[in-house]
């Protein structure tokens, strides 16, 4: 089975790299962007029977940050 | 409006830092971890009427590496 987890620094974290994105996107000339806010996605190719509880417990041990930052998991 | 990017290494390109979370996965105990791909995910805050077409080009002149990277655009 196949699952996929977004990491995305809480709301009210400094997010410098997506901060970085959009002043690079201003300076190339797109217009309107205000706002970017960057994260990590991982692709997890498990064995079958993988529960989500387990997936969650690697996030919680170390995918995410949880003090700074939330997961979501996505199971395909 | 917002919308949210993808970018992934394209398959057949070597993921380090991938590999390191796979290894780290078994270390910490966890069983049939078999792949583990890491990726971007940048979420995009955008005046209302842009298009995808726009994204796009974000996505080829910065986002994305797209000699080694792949992109999938959501828009929210």
């Amino acid at each position: 089975m196949k699952a996929r987890v977004h990491v995305m620094l809480k709301d009210g974290v400094l997010d410098p790299q997506g901060e970085a994105v959009r002043h690079a996107l201003g300076s190339l000339g797109f217009e309107g962007v205000n706002g970017v806010r960057q994260g990590k996605v991982i692709e997890l190719d498990l064995a079958d029977g993988t529960t989500e509880d387990q997936i969650a417990a690697m996030c919680e041990k170390l995918l995410a940050n949880t003090v700074i930052e939330s997961y979501r998991i996505e199971t395909l």
